[in-house]
């Protein structure tokens, strides 16, 4: 009763909250248009970003930034994204919605006493006012989760979707999740998620976190900061708040996401007990899952492998436990003397987060903070433990992906894939980094991005990035942006690595306009088009540059590339020896050619440049 | 006559060039300061970094900054660094000074009707005014270079210097000189250097690339550029100007040089046949590298590889020839169907090389310039014939390091290494980046750390910066400070991976200060003090909040990090079961110690948080 009186009373504070939309929501050049891959039924259109060439084609690409970039829609954020999955969920018959559990003022940190506004709230409804919805679970007994469809044959429209979006066959899909390899994080309750794969047989996709801290940042600012981190390519965010109003703001994040929203639900729980860890209880932390699951988180991170017994590993590093999650479960066993309660109650926990098909996310509570720390018995102890979790949880028809390091040194990376593959039965792997190295504070997007395209190299799943504030602060646009770059960097770099079919195609048609000339269509192909545009401009600004057959790196009067155009027009690109022919047939060629060629080159004049055309 | 007149109206032009001790020679941080190591002899003292800390030790670290961080030094850019190995290289007693080759207004491209003043020579003196000095070289017969001294058994200063920097034996110094495992690259015309090592059993280098090209740039900036790279960590720096005084540009630099000099040659003498490369004569590039021989350079790019045979290997790929000195020697060769004039003339370069002791860096100018380039038939038949030339020059007692790529996806970077290894015998391998990706121009400081970081753990030996302009523009002073910055990354990553004696403790102080909240050692260990300093004051500007036991991240509430030391003092630093026990001991250690530690937890009350002491 008081809490809906609480949250009426923000409801009144009715002024829009500023829309993504007003700071740019469209991509960031003309160049890209969205366009949409039909489906076997209408309401099946799968999105990806085109990006048009100056000489007519197109180059298209996978994109993650929702209904926003599409010029039919109209955003508002306070009415949240269309549910695209509605319909999909509804005919399968499965789900029932029902009342649900009622906010309460501590679901946002807030006392009866405490004073209203504030802290992001003055601009914003606390409910979120946009299609009232009861939420959504499965009928008594069934698994609705896409891990249960899949084991029963079952390719869902969520799975035809992200097959569509990664040029994949919909039935290699089901295999893949029937089998545990990779999971489709869609909470029931999240159905304006456009649903992707987390799989090693799949693109490597990156994770962005967000989210408010006690010190500072506000609701506007992480809504704005999810849709802007998926305008440049995060395939899911977190959103790790843990000051006040963590309730709402997730809301909003929710309704406002085209993406997988993952959070850790202990972080919350935690406020909800005044940042006691000795006093959280499953029974606060249950409650705070399943308002968590009401709402549409789509995958949360479970620290339920900090085990008693391995808390004193930990004694001896040289940085301790550096994770949130696994400190505060290590004072709860430490105060209690008990086992981790989200260990004694996992099969529980498996039944709540079955009911909305919320995947886990086991988290790596004690994973290095330090090279020195890395690869360690503590490390390894609670990685078999996730092993053994993921069983139980895949039995219960439960997604489950496994969370790894943190720091590592290069030559330490590839022993954590190969043990979480054989220890977790190639569950999918999603990694924070790792780190190389500890001595680049203020760089470790970079430091980080090294061991991200490693390891995903290898079968890492999904990269969680990290920012250049990574140890020292909370990132701002800026650092978001950087941070997604990087990784996109890191996860594409291993996409060719893997041999991801269709990955080198988007390198081939940069390089292509880089040796060609085409100054428009490389800033347009490139991950950052206004960063490659502006940094060009720097050098040379005018509009005539951007089509000069030369850069600023060499000057209009000498450029290897269009030396290298004189060579491909004396050798052509056909008759040149390639590198199947026999030594000897290319020899012949070679001096063949060159005799006629070397001449025909002196005779038009000798001149190593060719003409400024267009 | 005429090239003296030139010089000396130039000389009359006498404005001090902005030093760089007033745009701040000295380190980013107060808490750096410079110190020695006292070698053999007197004269030899062996510059290193040392970071005071908080707690009061001290970490030192390896120095490239030169006397411009040394507050007994007072900078004077017009008179040079002291010339630190003058001594060492008379008391061999193998070289002699002698008149030298007169400059000519060419050298600068200049002709004789040219314009005064402009291009930057506005500011300076085109003859450098420092001590004058005649060139210095081999007496006949001579080999003054430090593989001819390794070969014959001596441990040279400058060998003892650099072992000092690195921590090792300066025996095995000479051993891997010896045995053409490493160059050190140290012109006797260079006497400012400070000398170090370049090869697989050392720290992983790095050079930073500056020069001015005809579109923009000038001699100030370039010397300006030099100290503010080695400033950051940059070991060697390479000149590649390409536009008007390439001469006087080097000179400056060369004289306020603490670290060695590359040049590509060939580039000069382009300049002196104005762009033609078909004009350009082995007369023509002889006479460029005698001069850059007098001035000082320590190594030179030399496209030798690139073989008439080769250039059709070529016009098949997708981006052609991307090397400069790639491209202009494959149009030469096309225009006069003749083998390389670097090829040809290979031996008699060597003789000039091996005077002066001039390293080779022998140039990859058939180098991939694509992803879809990589490892082709054209890149290893060049790999090969580098391999050879390199035997060619270590017979003749001339230092060689190999150039390699360029654009290689990650899963083909090793075969890289390997082959570089196998075909080359060891000999320093000097990569450019290679860049994992094509699809992130403005970014390219980061795809190409990824692959630096990759081939440099496996024993590339110099890694050659990239910039986040590369593909675009020329860098600026902040571009040259994130490349440098990057791939001081990318080195020490390798450098930890390879296991280099002494590298992680660097980590490890950084991680001690990070646990024990001693935020100003965290910066002050940081690559970049001023850049973690100033992120961490975005979020927390306050000079308390850089003593405060939590961070942005978690906020004052809830820190793992101080969880972690909670529980270091349940358990004890020594107590912890370390990962050595057998399981039995720890496991019964664990039990014991749990049920006495966990009820003194409880019993102190149950604070999870230690108080905010200093």
């Amino acid at each position: 009763m008081t809490s809906t009186h609480d949250a009426q009373q923000h409801a009144a504070q009715q002024h829009a909250v500023q829309s993504p939309s007003s700071t740019g929501t469209g991509y960031p050049t003309p160049a890209w248009t969205k366009a949409y891959h039909q489906g076997s039924r209408p309401d099946l259109r799968v999105p990806y970003r085109e990006v048009r060439l100056g000489n007519g084609r197109t180059v298209p690409l996978y994109d993650t930034s929702g209904p926003y970039t599409d010029p039919a829609f109209e955003p508002d954020v306070r009415r949240g994204l269309p549910p695209l999955r509605d319909g999909w969920i509804g005919q399968r018959g499965d789900t029932e919605d029902y009342h649900g559990r009622e906010p309460r003022p501590e679901d946002d940190g807030l006392k009866h006493t405490a004073p209203r506004g504030g802290l992001g709230l003055a601009n914003l409804d606390a409910v979120f006012p946009g299609r009232p919805r009861r939420p959504r679970r499965a009928c008594a007994g069934a698994a609705v989760t896409q891990l249960g469809y899949a084991r029963r044959g079952e390719v869902t429209a969520e799975m035809e979707f992200a097959a569509l979006r990664e040029g994949m066959e919909p039935e290699l899909v089901r295999e893949e999740i029937a089998a545990g390899r990779a999971v489709l994080p869609a909470n029931v309750n999240h159905p304006e998620v456009e649903p992707m794969l987390i799989g090693s047989r799949f693109l490597v996709k990156i994770n962005a976190n967000i989210g408010n801290s006690a010190v500072t940042s506000s609701i506007e600012e992480e809504v704005e900061k999810m849709s802007w981190a998926t305008r440049w390519g995060a395939d899911t965010v977190m959103d790790l708040s843990t000051g006040r109003n963590i309730h709402t703001t997730r809301e909003w994040i929710l309704r406002n996401s085209p993406v997988p929203i993952g959070t850790v639900p202990l972080y919350q729980a935690l406020e909800k007990v005044d940042g006691r860890a000795e006093e959280l209880s499953w029974e606060v932390y249950r409650d705070t899952v399943v308002e968590q699951c009401e709402q549409g988180v789509d995958y949360m991170t479970v620290h339920a492998g900090v085990l008693l017994r391995y808390v004193p590993l930990t004694a001896g590093r040289r940085t301790g436990i550096v994770s949130r999650g696994g400190s505060i479960m290590a004072a709860w066993c430490l105060a209690h003397h008990q086992e981790n309660f989200l260990h004694t109650h996992f099969e529980e926990l498996c039944d709540i987060l079955r009911a909305y098909d919320v995947t886990f996310s086991l988290g790596d509570g004690l994973r290095p903070g330090s090279i020195s720390d890395a690869n360690d018995e503590a490390q390894f102890a609670e990685l078999t433990t996730l092993g053994e979790l993921g069983r139980i949880a895949r039995s219960r028809d439960v997604q489950v992906m496994i969370e790894g390091p943190g720091h590592v040194p290069m030559h330490r990376i590839r022993e954590n894939m190969d043990l979480q593959k054989e220890l977790c039965d190639e569950a999918p792997f999603y990694t924070l980094g790792p780190l190389t190295t500890d001595v680049a504070p203020g760089y470790d997007h970079i430091t980080s991005g090294i061991g991200a395209a490693m390891i995903a190299s290898w079968g890492t799943a999904m990269l969680c990035y990290v920012t250049p504030k990574e140890h020292l602060g909370l990132p701002d646009r800026d650092d978001v942006k950087t941070g997604v770059i990087t990784y996109k960097i890191a996860a594409h770099a291993a996409d060719l690595a893997k041999g991801h079919p269709g990955a080198q195609a988007w390198d081939d048609a940069l390089s292509d306009a880089r040796f060609e000339f085409r100054w428009e269509d490389q800033f347009n192909l490139a991950l950052d088009p206004e960063t490659a545009r502006a940094f060009h401009d720097e050098t040379l600004p005018a509009e005539p540059a951007k089509t000069a057959h030369f850069c600023s790196m060499c000057g209009p009067k000498f450029c290897s590339m269009k030396i290298s155009h004189g060579i491909r027009e004396s050798f052509g690109d056909g008759t040149a020896p390639a590198g199947g022919d026999s030594a000897v047939e290319a020899e012949v060629e070679v001096e063949v050619g060159m005799r006629a060629k070397a001449e025909e080159f002196r005779s038009s004049g000798g001149r190593i440049y060719l003409p400024l055309a267009d």
